[in-house]
């Protein structure tokens, strides 16, 4: 019996692969799918069975198009109209040889999301490892924000879907939830991805609160929701279109992007904070690498093709992987590596002023005139920031432009480390802001050096 | 923080890597410690620590070889008198940023055996994972036979190391053993790899015994010893010789193989038991690939240079790695691929025919006159077996070949599904033995056609 | 500038990508054309000229494949009704950058054929390269066969293109031709990749004849012509069906795998001819992996799916592009790793015994009673062989079935090495023959021992 | 038989290995020599023979490392004292199967220079291919100022070499030199890798020249002499250092790093252009990660432990093999990825303002005040450069600090595209100049938008 947990960074997303004997099972599969044909091969095994623990709204669930390249069946809930693959509901059981799985319904995140529980029928009748989706996360549960009218019976189902459904499996069945760290499914995770659900019982902060305690904090924590969610959700009900292959993008010449940038294709920098402040396309928008399935939904288009801006080719690959996750597929190419043709060509490129710690406390202590632009979500900042520090989180930066100072002070754009930050200043500066500076460092370097910081 | 297993097929060893923001500790390295350094950078970390849970018997441990090339410390238990490294005793404690480790002292397999518990600092002061080396496994328990005269003395204090040690460090804990299933250290572990500490006090047969019954059963259990396991105790004590790299066999053309023969090179032929059966060079022993490991120490000398038969150049790396794992550093090189120089060198090969299990039925009922011979363990053997079968063990045949009967009838060699039966079939050509056939498929294909067995 | 020569092992196919500052050329593409795109990639180039020296016959064009994801233009000669790309003629020029290309027709292995010559325009005017598809190889130069009725003519032909056209390009020119040694489109061609025009003109025996004698050396030459020949010819005419993938075979079981064979499936055995003979399942057809793409299209029905018998799962990877270059596209899966899990089973399988050049030496000397069927080519059996061996071709063996002793002699199989004997012996064990062997070693060790030849 | 050329970007070296039937060669091997096995393996050979073309001023040869690891001999001219390996002489041969190698003595470049003619004896008596070490280029001839006392005297023996030694073998002969484009071993090299003898004879410029004219043009040519030649030249006659592994520097954290560069670490900083532009570590040296090999020897000193700086650990990896390919062996370790961990630390990073040509040409029309400093060669200045512009190259750059205006004018700082440049600007801020911009795009942008140049 093998079980791979297979992590899509940038998602922060942990879907699973488990088989025994020559058949195997995949929960919650990403949409670059070939990872799960490699690890079944490499295990002898024939994948038979996919299960969706809910409908997503982060990413594009890759059931689909895993399903047509082995001749595996597709399960959901019946709990809501998906327009392919099989419905189940609660007691359903699977067996896979030695295998025996058992559907468990937990909603709460969402109505109709499942859990499953694993069995080892040479061992007894003892649940294993269950696999919950984002019902129960390890140091967090799943957010309950999605049914806004509803909001305190959902949180109250996933108190129930957890202490009355998932706890009572025991203390010894290690959990496998569908999101890990850095997820904007819940913020409170652990680093850490290995847990039980006795572990989770005894130290998950949420879970040591009663139901009332638990719903109240749920109706009031703050989530983002960024407008791509609802593609998601559209695409994923009605199964998102078949890929087949990763697309390739194509090099593009420095003629050829530039006429294309003309025509309305959108530039994506990937490259890092320091190498885009270093020298940039105008008008480029930058989200570093590792950031792009997390925030492209918030800034791109999906009707524009996109031409992307890397260090070296092994970026155009990652950076395609992240896009065809979140649903962008039309990507028409990528300017050969770094910009160093676009430099030579004479073309005109930017350089984005950096400010390190030091410096920013200095202007503050000297009362210095300039303004500071936090990026931060509203939790961050709330839990501490910078005196006069103007609060817009990155991804509605966007619509909030007006909120900015129209003057000719420098706006020193931060965040946590200095990567959300880079992301707003090329915003920023697409948008028309000149003295724009990112500072790289940003409230951790703060913390680090002694910054003040007030309410 | 991150945890990461490493197996080391054909050993069926389990050690692991875990970190957390910069810093790294390794349990149980294996010798081609390659791997544990690729692991950390790719999580930026540098390893800090490496713990060996006890001696090994099986295996040489890495620790040495691993430490050479980082600036990590080794630590073990004071109990035993290793000639490098660092001491230590149940209750010390290591911290890795947030990782908190708590040395355990768990004798039984071995005296000086220790378990080492890992807390999350961040989410409280509840163990969420033990590494247990032989102690415990997934299934099973370790053995407790390297004591003779004290036999009764060490399968309690493993029972009490199980009972009044780990498990009471809560149903939650995930449980990390050194070996997996295929292991000689024990015959009853699962093929799944993942378990915890609840579901083994639940599900673990070995578990469901009182004090009285365990030793019962530890004191009458079988275990074989193979040769290489004191000169594995040895050197482990003293340290294994650095490697700094792994050896590199050259390709030997025909001719200079043959005159490493004759100087007396000991030819190891790894390739699959139906190439072998196909033709092989005389006088050499098959050991496939994956059983290198576990099956080397019984048959080849360590003070002889040993010539590898492959199919392809990739076999001859993972050779070497299984070799130099149990002590064999000095590989003189390979036959060039496969086995077509030497045949069309026109210099005699060797066939070795093979039966399958439906004409080894046919003669049982006709009561054809031929020998079977059952190299499975006596264990196996014991649970059932074909009727007039002589039993020895493979990796006791040689000191045993005056038990098999020397007339000219065929002799049928088997075990359970063709494996050793082609190890045991390659010893018996090169002692001489002429009419050996080698049964693929073996108990397994036996059963399933239903073949008769009796007592 | 960079140009990189890419073999496909098999057919000894030779295909060229070259290009300067971001644009890129390709000649003659095989199908599986992934490996195009990846060195463009990794020269930061985009490939828009692919061109193909002239239909052919051994195995399937990939420029339809590699246009699809590129944008690409095809190039062939205005001389052949192709129904994709754009037809060029003799003097007809391209420029990517510093490269100046031109056509040169090169009439006589086909009508059609071109060559391309290649100048750095940095360095001058002369010609620094030439890719001659069929026309010229390294040693040898294309066959004439096939327009049986123009034979005179063609080779004429190829004659005049070779001196009249080629080798006034100078002695300086690199010489890139479309096959390499062991393809079927000729057989004197050094197993030396590099040479030139100059080199050729000097050493190569085709080009030291007179023009008479050229047209009788190759009216007289002898060439196979396979049945699936004139599938790639059509097929290549129309461009063959795009893949845009490769085949995913899945791993199938025992049970599947049966079932399957029963529904038609032919069992094609790529392993080593040493483990096709330890054990193999009945009924199969043995081509030793780097074989398939030269033999396959000999025995393989194009109407009926295949089954794949490996070692390892790297073997059904490459199993998968060899039969896709000669267009089987229906491969159904593949029998989990080797034969172990059919032995187990208790299925039957079957063992080919092998026999060695000593043994027959014997046999010859004592005047045994056996038959000596050799596989060769009709051009190898007449430079020498073995007394009263019968001489069958291995491709033409199934239709000459009826010229076989069909008593019960042993009848031995041998070709030069071992491995078309391999090939043949499955197909004789799968037509009923049953006293077969299996010479691995063959001529080759018969000419190292001193094995009796005679005319 | 085959030969595959080993192409060593950074030092724009090319090696070769070449074998037939089990034997190789390899020609002027690098130090890294792990490439060679691999080869070789792949080709089923085994290495026996290792050729020096000469002593090499610009790297280190790897042949006793590659030794170490064969059982392969080296070989050398007589006509210079080597402390190791076998003196050859004109006419010497060697013989590998088919392969007949012969010894062509060809002083120029150095006194004891040598070439190796191939021939495939299967082919009759005339060589297919050369290796001519640094004596005859592709597009150039090796450069002759390694003893400025007798300049005339090696001049006229490389043209003998040439023209009495190499032309004479024949039009047809492939070359294969020991540098490509970019090396500093010659500056008119083609960026093509593929000629001939016949080729060069009638394209290379410096081959169309009288003796005489070519004494002269060799005599004035200019060559930059590093400081690391003398280096490379003592350890090359006496045998570099074996180095059995390639260093595998450990990832350092923030204060490790800080502290070790109070002890006297240098800090090299391997990322582009652009990230070294956004911020980087106060007192770092920039290379770009492929321009090591060429430029480490000018700035770092040898008895000082070297910190890298990089954005992926893969860097990590290549900067070692750059750096001990010219001798720079104690590399201590690396930053964690990128800068962000110090920027986060909160300590000082710096930024350099980048400007483009736009910029450049407003500033020189509108006759503002600046300075223009250009490190290009003293050969490409006089070619062409901007009005008033100050000429010292990279390389030289920290002996003739003192040439500089000690003003506080902005200094802009450029090259050909940007690349030294950034070095250049990198050693500028060492040394405590303050107002340095860096022209990303440099004169090739130059003259993409026509900016004036004069004399």
């Amino acid at each position: 019996m093998f079980l791979e947990t297979v992590r899509s960074e940038g998602l922060a997303h942990l879907s699973y692969i488990f088989g025994d004997n020559g058949k195997a099972a995949v929960v919650d599969p990403r949409r670059d799918c070939d990872i799960y044909l490699d690890i079944a091969s490499r295990h002898d095994a024939c994948i038979t069975h996919i299960f969706e623990t809910h409908r997503n709204e982060d990413y594009l669930i890759g059931s689909k198009e895993l399903a047509d390249k082995t001749c595996a069946q597709i399960y959901h809930s019946k709990h809501l109209d998906f327009h392919y693959g099989n419905a189940v509901s609660e007691g359903n059981t699977f067996e896979l040889e030695d295998i025996h799985l058992k559907i468990i319904e937990t909603p709460g995140h969402t109505y109709e999301s499942i859990s499953i529980s694993l069995t080892d029928k040479k061992f007894g009748k003892e649940p294993v490892a269950v696999f919950t989706g984002d019902a129960l996360f390890i140091g967090d549960v799943g957010r309950t924000d999605f049914y806004p009218d509803r909001a305190e019976e959902v949180a109250g189902l996933l108190y129930d879907s957890i202490f009355q459904k998932l706890l009572p499996l025991g203390d010894q069945v290690i959990l496998h939830p569908a999101h890990g760290a850095g997820s904007v499914c819940g913020s409170g995770m652990a680093s850490r991805e290995f847990s039980t659900l006795g572990y989770e019982r005894m130290c998950n902060p949420a879970l040591r609160k009663t139901r009332d305690e638990f719903i109240t904090y749920k109706v009031n924590e703050h989530h983002y929701k960024p407008p791509y969610f609802s593609t998601m959700h559209t695409l994923n009900l009605e199964g998102p279109p078949l890929l087949k292959n990763l697309p390739k993008p194509l090099p593009l010449s420095v003629d050829d992007f530039e006429k294309a940038m003309k025509e309305g294709m959108v530039v994506l920098d990937v490259r890092s904070p320091e190498a885009f402040a270093g020298a940039s396309i105008p008008g480029s928008i930058a989200i570093p690498l590792e950031m792009v399935s997390s925030f492209a939904g918030w800034f791109l288009p999906y009707d524009k093709p996109i031409g992307l801006v890397v260090d070296q080719y092994e970026q155009v690959e990652a950076a395609v992987r992240y896009l065809i996750r979140v649903g962008y597929d039309t990507i028409s190419g990528y300017l050969e590596k770094g910009l160093r043709k676009w430099e030579v060509s004479g073309r005109k490129y930017e350089t984005l002023p950096t400010i390190y710690a030091g410096e920013v406390k200095r202007r503050i202590q000297a009362k210095e005139d300039f303004t500071l632009l936090d990026v931060r979500s509203k939790e961050e900042f709330e839990k501490g920031h910078l005196p006069n520090a103007i609060n817009i989180y990155v991804g509605e930066l966007p619509h909030n432009l007006d909120k900015l100072p129209k003057d000719n002070r420098p706006m020193t754009v931060f965040c946590s480390t200095g990567r959300r930050s880079t992301i707003a200043a090329s915003l920023l500066k697409k948008s028309g802001f000149e003295r724009i500076e990112d500072w790289l460092g940003s409230m951790s370097a703060c913390s680090a050096i002694g910054c003040p910081t007030g309410e």
